[in-house]
């Protein structure tokens, strides 16, 4: 399923990694796409969102919607 | 000797320790300080500022003086 996660405080090309990375050790599966200057985050996994958002939190970002 | 370098181009911590890791990689010993909202850059090292000052740019940073 995709989900699309608004994820704020994103400000280069090393935090866009970093979210990559939260994501991907939740699901390492997961097919991330990273929009910087918006902040919006596509991912196709199989996980429910809420984990696949705790990831991005606990990397020190802010999930908006 | 004290070098005092003026960083553009770094926005959040990850940007930091990429600076920091740049100047280790050419003096392992060198003590480096940023301060992230100033870009002010100070380093404490026997080597010359010019290959610290290359090794910021070649991470992708602007070393303005």
């Amino acid at each position: 399923m995709q989900h699309i996660l608004q994820v704020q405080g994103m400000t280069c090309g090393h935090c866009e990694r970093a979210v990559v990375h939260a994501v991907r050790q939740v699901d390492p599966e997961a097919l991330v796409t990273v929009d910087l200057p918006t902040g919006k985050v596509t991912v196709e996994s199989d996980h429910a969102r809420d984990p696949l958002a705790a990831a991005i939190t606990e990397e020190g970002y802010t999930v908006a919607a």
